[in-house]
């Protein structure tokens, strides 16, 4: 397997952490977002939407976070990302599509870029989008596992899964502008007990090869 | 089962294909975005996200429209969604999220709220924001599915799924501000395909009960 990654990517983290609970490792190719590598032609045939990751996997290359998540899940089941009772898989896609739908593509890079040079944002403004957003989403987010039976000690019983895998990047961006969390003490303890697992500490950006 | 819906919401949009396509009917209850029923107390009970949709099953309430739509998959397999083999369903779920995550959230009506009265943006920058954001995604789209052997009459194969489901309200959504087709004409030939089916057509927001 190969994976085209960058460090500050929350999509890429995503998978990162995917691929070590799965205990998988993948060669890594670092696309560096903020040098444009994404826009070269050589990128763009890989993956022609020009994001990360990409993953390429027995001559196919998958593109978008959440599918190449369930990809690793369909074809290394153990342990599992996902329950296994329908109406708890859409419990979890929701949880993890709130972050990767709801929040994340409108505070990524490009949108903030086209904020500042499009419509001639500053610092300020940039900041109060992308605090807004998240804030929204956290707010459904803890609403939806605070006082639920089927939170555990992690957001979906007491194994991680795709839920956290979304979430632990999400909380970790949000450090950008320090936002508050104190409203969304499930999240935040779900957020520290993750902290503490090899899973996701080995996929954090600062412990990437590609970090500045 | 139920479903919180609203005609021109283009997640709800996706629900109801998915239902028509699978011969499904739903009890139906409409949540005017415009005029704020998503913020009412009764509605974030439902929905502590206040977006639609929602479907209500078995006691179950299940948001984010691709669980929803995954959910009715798994529980109603005929006819199916998605392709069999994980890297075919890989690429199906990565056409979807390409619209479901990277142009619908960003285009969305609470997004364009913010943009017009936090950055005081007028119709003709909400126009190039809107417009934008679809070209980049069809952009992608459209190189994901030209002269690609997977791709049939529909994005993969020759009967609808998950991706077309994505694709159609989208390009519907297109024509708000008479969005260009001619740079995407695979997709374009799809988006003509599924207008002649009744699952798609019965769908569209000019045929809901709560059309204006």
């Amino acid at each position: 397997m190969k994976l085209y990654d960058f460090c500050r990517s929350s999509a890429a983290f995503r998978v990162r952490i995917a691929l070590n609970l799965k205990g998988l490792s993948a060669e890594r190719e670092f696309i560096h977002l903020r040098r444009n590598d994404q826009s070269t032609p050589e990128y763009l045939a890989v993956n022609p939407q020009g994001l990360v990751p990409a993953l390429v996997d027995e001559g196919e290359t998958l593109i978008q976070s959440l599918a190449i998540i369930e990809y690793l899940d369909e074809t290394h089941g153990e342990p599992p990302l996902l329950p296994g009772h329908p109406a708890d898989r859409a419990r979890v896609r929701a949880l993890a599509q709130i972050v990767a739908c709801d929040i994340h593509p409108i505070d990524n890079l490009r949108v903030l870029r086209y904020l500042s040079k499009e419509f001639g944002q500053d610092e300020k403004g940039i900041e109060r989008w992308f605090n807004h957003w998240i804030a929204e989403g956290f707010r459904a987010f803890e609403a939806l596992i605070a006082d639920n039976e089927q939170t555990g000690e992690f957001c979906h019983g007491d194994t991680p899964g795709l839920a956290d895998i979304c979430l632990y990047p999400q909380v970790v961006n949000s450090q950008r502008y320090s936002l508050d969390l104190s409203p969304y003490p499930t999240l935040k303890r779900i957020f520290d007990t993750c902290s503490k697992l090899p899973a996701f500490i080995k996929a954090r950006p600062e412990n990437q090869p590609d970090a500045e």
